[in-house]
C-alpha cells in the first residue's frame, strides 16, 4: 500500500514555518504497521497543488493532504481537490451549524469568511473537527483510492487524525502483515562505531528480513529495527537481544522516548528527588523534565541563576568561590550542586556553569565551555564539557550530558 | 529559477525524526531571494532515490538533497546520485587527508568504513566539512542544472550551505529582481480576525504585485507581504506601513522575531531586569528567554517551584495562602510574582502557576486553569488563564500569554 503526504502552505516552502505535520503523521502511521512512502511540500498555488495532486493519484492509495481548509484567501486546497476530482461542493448545514456552536461556545462572533468551510465535495465523508472550525474531508477518488484533507493547525489536525483518519484506515485498507519497527535510543557513541559493534553480529537476521537504520544526532544515536512479513516481530525481538547484549548500558529508551522521560521514570522507581540549578542552560533542564507527565512528583525545585546574586542568595556559593575561580568554575558547580540539594532537601541536585555564547569566552574559558556539578548521597562531584555550539544546540548537548550523567549515576550508584 | 529539495532518510518517513533541514534551507534560500519551489522527503531506497531525482532533474535547475552521505550502509544516496548522472566515483586524496585530520584533532580512531565518505564523482566540486567528516559535493548535471549533496547532522549542513552553497548559487544562478519577502509577527488576534482588518485596505497593492499570506499558529498569526519584479521592496514597505497603521499594537516582530526575542530588546532598551517564577511552565519562559543572546543581561534569576516547599521558602508564599486559595490562585501568583521580585530585585517579575495536565484537575479548576501574576514598579495584578492543551502546547501557549503581557505593560507602563 503507497501511503503519499502533501503538506501545502507557502510558509513552508518559504521557511517561516517548521513542518511538524510531517513527523507526527508518519509516526502515528509507522505505529500503526503503515509507512509513508512519499511525501512533499508544495505553496499555496493551485497549479502546484493541482500537479502534485495528479502525480500523486498515479501512484498511491492513499493520499493526505494538509491545509489550506482555513478562511482566508490563500486557502484553497478543498476547491481545487474538489474540482480535480470532478465533485461539486455544496453547503453542508450541519457544518455550518457545528462551526456556528463553536463560535458560540466561545462566546465570539463567527467571522463571514469562515462560512466557505462548511462547503463539502459530493461523496466526502466529514471528518469532524472538535478544537476548531474547518472540518476534515476524506474522499473516494476512485476504486481503492481515496484522498483525505485535514487542516493545518496541530491541535485540530491531530485529534481529528487519531478520531477520524485511524478508523477509516483500518476499515478501508486493513493490513495482512503490518510491518514492525522498534528504535533503541543510545547516547554515548558515535554512529560508526555503534555500527561496528552491532552490525556484523545482526548478519544472520539481516539475511532472515531485518533492516537496520542508524540516525545519528547530537547527543544520541538511533538504532531501527525494521521486521517484514509474518515474523517480523519475532525477527525485532531476537535482534534487540543481541544489541542490547552488546551496547546494553547506552541504551537509554524505546522509539519515542527521551533522555528526560527515561530519567523521569527511573526516578519515579526510585523514589528519588531532584533539584535543579541552572545557569547557562538557563531553565532549558527544567524544561525538559517538566515535558514529562508526572514530573512535579521527582522534581522538588529548579533555580535559575543566571547573576552572581542569585548563586549566592539562592544557592549558597561562596562569594571567595565567585571570586577565586569564576562564575564558571568547577568549585562553583559543585557548590551550586551541593546548594540546590540542601535547600530543596532532595536525593541529588545537578548543578550548570558555562559560556553558551556568542559572547563571554575567554583564552582559559572559551565559548562552549561547561561545568556540570552532581550532588547525591554518594558525594558531589563536577566535570568539564566543551561544547563549542551555536546556544541552543550548546544547551541541548549540555543537558543531555548532565541529564545521562544523572541516569548513570542511579543506575550504578556511583557518582563517576 | 526552480529549486528543488529532495531530503532523503527513512527516520524521516517513519516519523522518527523532525525535518529540520526543510525549515532551515528554504529560510535561508528566501532570505536571498531565491524560493523553494518544492520539497519532498523519501526513504533510503535506491529506487525512491532514483526516481525522485529524476523527476527533478526534468523540472529544476537546482536540486538540493540531505543525508545519505554517512559512512554506514544506509548511506548510498553519493553513489547512487554519481551512477544516475554517469560520474565515476574516484577516492580523493585530500578529503581523505582531511578526515584523518579530523579524527587525529579529537584524538580518536578513524573507523575503517569512514573511507567511503572520500569518494568524490568526477567534475563535482567539494564542498569541505569544517564539522564533520562527509564533505558535500556539488555536481553540474547539464546545462544550468546543478545538484548539490549535503550531509544530514545539521551541524555540518548549515555551515557548510553558508560558506559555500550560498556562494556558488550566487555566482551560478544570479538575480535580477529577487523578491522580497517581510513577516509581521501578531498575538492577540485569530486570523480570520486579522484578515478582515487589513485585507481590503491592502487591495489596490495586490493589484500591483503584492502577495498577502496568512499563518496562524497557536498564540500567532503571521502575516506574509511579498513583492515581486522590480517595485517589489517599495510595494512591501508601503504595505507594511498601511498594516501597522491598522494593527500596530499587536505586531511583536518581524520575519525571524520571537516573542522572546522581542521581549529581551524592548527590556534591554528601557534597562529593565526580569525574575521569573515558575510551576506549571516548569522552566519553559526561563528556556525562551535565556535562548536570546544578551538574556543574562536583563534575567536576574528565575525559579522552578513545583513543589509547595519551594514557594515557601524561595518565593515567601505564605503558607495560608496555600492553605487557603490553593496553589493555583489569583493570591498565589500574586505573591509569588511579589517575592520573586523582592528576592531578586528586579524592575519585574512574571510568576505562573497552572495545572498542566494530565492529572490534577478538579472541577473548580480542570486541567488548562492558570495564573498568571506581574508584579511591577506599577503594582501586582493577577489574570486567569484557560488552556486545556496537552502538556507541551499548555506550557507554549501559557508562557506566550505571560510574555505577552508584560510586553505590553512595558510599553504602556501600566499593568492591565
Amino acid at each position: 500500500m503507497k501511503i503519499e503526504l502533501i503538506n501545502t502552505g507557502s510558509e513552508l516552502l518559504l521557511g517561516r514555518v517548521l513542518n511538524t505535520h510531517q513527523q507526527w503523521i508518519c509516526r502515528q502511521l509507522a505505529d500503526r504497521g503503515y509507512q509513508v512512502t512519499r511525501q512533499c511540500c508544495i505553496s499555496d498555488d493551485g497549479k502546484a497543488i493541482e500537479t502534485a495532486m495528479q502525480e500523486a493519484l498515479t501512484r498511491s492509495d492513499l493520499i493526505i493532504t494538509t491545509g489550506g481548509l482555513g478562511p482566508t484567501s490563500d486557502d484553497i486546497t478543498r476547491e481545487l481537490v474538489a474540482k480535480l476530482l470532478g465533485k461539486k461542493l455544496t453547503l453542508d448545514e450541519a457544518v455550518l451549524a457545528n462551526m456556528q456552536k463553536y463560535f458560540r461556545d466561545r462566546k465570539r462572533l463567527m467571522p463571514a469568511s469562515s462560512k466557505v468551510q462548511a462547503m463539502v465535495p459530493e461523496g466526502a465523508v466529514v471528518l469532524p473537527n472538535n478544537h476548531g472550525t474547518a472540518p476534515g474531508l476524506a474522499i473516494p477518488a476512485k476504486a481503492n483510492t481515496w484522498v483525505v484533507m485535514l487542516p493545518g493547525p496541530p491541535r485540530e489536525l491531530r485529534p481529528m487524525f487519531l478520531e477520524s483518519v485511524v478508523p477509516l484506515l483500518e476499515k478501508q485498507f486493513p493490513l495482512a502483515h503490518p510491518f514492525v519497527c522498534r528504535t533503541l535510543k543510545t547516547t554515548g557513541l558515535g554512529e560508526s562505531f555503534v555500527e561496528e559493534k552491532i552490525a556484523v553480529p545482526l548478519q544472520a537476521l539481516v539475511g532472515q528480513g531485518l533492516e537496520i537504520g542508524y540516525c545519528a544526532r547530537i547527543g544520541e544515536v538511533d538504532v531501527r529495527l525494521v521486521g517484514h512479513g509474518s515474523d517480523g516481530g519475532k525477527i525485532v525481538a531476537a535482534a534487540e537481544d543481541i544489541v542490547r547484549g552488546l551496547i546494553g548500558p547506552l541504551i537509554f529508551g524505546l522509539n519515542d522516548d527521551s533522555l528526560e522521560v527515561a530519567l523521569v521514570r527511573l526516578l519515579t522507581e526510585k523514589k528519588k528527588t531532584l533539584a535543579l540549578a541552572e545557569s547557562c542552560t538557563g531553565g532549558f533542564i527544567a524544561h525538559r523534565i517538566t515535558n514529562v507527565p508526572g514530573a512535579s512528583e521527582v522534581l522538588m525545585s529548579g533555580m535559575v541563576t543566571y547573576s552572581n546574586h542569585a548563586k549566592m542568595d539562592l544557592l549558597g556559593v561562596r562569594e571567595s568561590s565567585l571570586k577565586e575561580h569564576g562564575a564558571v568554575s568547577e568549585v562553583v558547580a559543585k557548590e551550586m550542586a551541593e546548594g540546590a540539594r540542601r535547600r530543596a532537601k532532595t536525593d541529588y541536585a545537578i548543578a550548570v556553569t558555562g559560556i553558551a555564547g556568542p559572547g563571554g569566552g575567554s583564552e582559559a574559558k572559551p565559548v562552549g565551555t561547561a561545568y556540570v556539578g552532581l550532588s547525591g548521597s554518594e558525594g558531589t562531584q563536577a566535570q568539564r564539557l566543551f561544547n563549542p555550539f551555536d546556544r541552543e544546540t550548546f544547551k541541548f548537548v549540555t543537558s543531555q550530558q548532565a541529564l545521562d550523567w544523572l541516569r548513570r549515576t542511579i543506575l550504578t550508584g556511583q557518582i563517576e
